[in-house]
């Protein structure tokens, strides 16, 4: 995806090889600023920070993080102490344990000179499949905002509402939720994307910023103003992604998606979402008794930050002072909300029949 | 309801009688600092700027801004001029058209001379009828909480979440919604409210500051969260306001209820809209098809007030430079999603039969 013409991913090796930069997406929609990861507490810090967020890009930078911690010391004890360092940076992300899981199981079983290199190999093969997922994803999802572009007249867009940012910023390349958005304007037709803010970390910021690099017409909306544009017909479908989708096709996401799957269920609009197949975890099956929710600080609701009348960015407090604030990271979406899963692979039922024609290879393992 | 120990009322008169207070809420939860409103115009921009804001408050500062009027001038003309200003400040609340035509109905029919002290009189009338609706509306909720708290073990809260600020600030004194809950912490239950933010103004932080004030246990937390604490049980019921209830009881309250009273539907959790008769239209039957929904400034979106690091109050955009924001003030929620309607005769059920039997005597009145 491009930022002011010039195409970029969103992890990347620098020209000395083994330095992995990333964009602060902290910083993030005010400014665009480069960060040098030189260790694996560099990566770490990364995740834990949210300089990189995201599923699949949290996934690529853990991997990366594991390449920087066996270019510092290769010996087992860094290794096991990396994966554990690593593993603990989100509780939530299922992508983080897949990628640490199948570097650490490479690197484990091979002399320790190799692994250095090694784990850049196979950090740089997770992003590459990464922007192949997403691609693929934005194919098959493309499908259905054509035969929804079917239905509209001549001039006018199709609405699609979107929840947090599940664009080319969370993933390495090209986005999940965003790629069928992409691929459809791109393709001609005419979009129009309500954005929604997805307080408290407003991700809705990032999502704006992609789509307006993009080209691409879009509103920015309050999280609660979804439920009212769907009693009114203003939304055509709903596309989100998934941080961790479970066996019978639960999706746990950002938190108020299970909202905007109520609305939608409610007013008959179509509601996907788009996964890369390491977000599935057939270990899980009921979303909402097992999948254990991330609850952060208490400052990332009270607090915000933009840009002043002085063109400066600062951070603010909109609470009043001494207020607690509760900050529940995700909620989870029973399947039984959801249109369909929007795979690499294809459309499939968000059911556990439905991923298991889709993925017959992958639902028999934990 | 008291700020610092000291009994406020949130429309007041000076000393002199006839210059008009009120707190300047766009400066809420940060500052305390009163406005003195001197003229219909100072009381127009008031409801239009939103210093007050809550449908029982607006009708009682248009009532007053029909008296500032006749003090200026008493004639017909101004009259009917003014009228029709301060009609037209803000599309939504009905109380504003209520307060407004009981005034001129009188001051109308009587001679010019007499108009100004009536008007007082009128507003004075209303703004105390509306602490008698307020404190009856809160006894008949109490009874809901009462019979709540019976089901929960000792030292157990009952947990109560709320959308927007339906409290005093809203009213001229106790509030809609939240009058149950001050009663009920006065009465020694236990009472722990979840505060939605209430983007995009972010009136959570007047019913955060409210509740504190009273010394409530409460969590602010981002509208997105509801659905994932009701999914979890952390929700025992939601009390919301109202800005308009129709005939068959369908309520149109700030942007976002409708999601919330989906949410608890859909997870068995009571949802009740606490009223007071005034915002009754029995002329309005489909809330979603006839009620016209307020849009108002992107702005409002983009943008937000805060408090710097620095301590000082600045105004940040939260937004990506030029980005296009939607802001849809209210929202409808039918009255199937509504568990019964809290008013000052009793609680009924959101239903034309439901209103019928509390309200004989408006019900077939325009």
């Amino acid at each position: 995806m491009k930022i002011n013409g010039t195409h970029y991913r969103s992890v990347w090796l620098a020209d000395d090889g083994h330095t992995v930069e990333i964009f602060d997406q902290t910083k993030f929609p005010f400014e665009v600023q480069t960060i040098q990861l030189r260790t694996m507490q560099d990566a770490a810090t990364a995740i834990k920070e949210m300089w990189v967020r995201g599923a699949p890009l949290i996934g690529a930078v853990a991997a990366y993080g594991m390449a920087l911690a066996m270019r510092q010391e290769n010996s087992d004890v860094n290794l096991r102490q990396s994966y554990d360092i690593l593993v603990k940076t989100r509780p939530t992300a299922i992508n983080l344990k897949w990628a640490l899981d199948r570097s650490y199981r490479i690197l484990e079983n091979i002399d320790s000179s190799l692994r250095a290199e090694t784990a850049y190999h196979i950090a740089n093969e997770i992003a590459d499949e990464d922007v192949e997922l997403c691609r693929n994803i934005g194919e098959h999802g493309l499908k259905i905002i054509q035969s929804m572009a079917k239905t509209k007249s001549t001039g006018e867009a199709v609405n699609i509402l979107t929840h947090c940012n599940a664009g080319w910023l969370a993933t390495v390349d090209w986005g999940t939720a965003l790629a069928p958005i992409y691929m459809a304007h791109d393709a001609g037709i005419k979009v129009h994307v309500w954005v929604d803010e997805t307080r408290p970390r407003n991700q809705g910021g990032l999502t704006a910023f992609e789509l307006g690099s993009h080209g691409i017409p879009h509103t920015l909306i309050a999280d609660n103003a979804g439920g009212h544009l769907m009693q009114h017909g203003k939304v055509d479908l709903c596309i989100v992604g998934t941080d961790r989708t479970t066996a019978r096709g639960d999706v746990c996401n950002k938190i108020g998606t299970y909202l905007k799957a109520l609305a939608a269920k409610a007013n008959q609009v179509p509601f996907y979402v788009a996964l890369p197949s390491p977000t599935l975890d057939f270990t899980v099956w009921d979303g909402v008794k097992e999948i254990p929710i991330e609850q952060r600080s208490g400052e990332e609701q009270s607090h915000v930050y933009g840009i002043t009348p002085e063109g400066t960015r600062n951070w603010v407090n909109t609470a009043p002072q001494g207020t607690f604030c509760g900050n529940y990271a995700f909620d989870v979406t029973p399947a039984e909300f959801i249109t369909g899963l929007i795979t690499e692979r294809g459309i499939c039922d968000a059911s556990a029949e439905g991923l298991r024609v889709l993925f017959p290879d992958l639902c028999g393992k934990p």
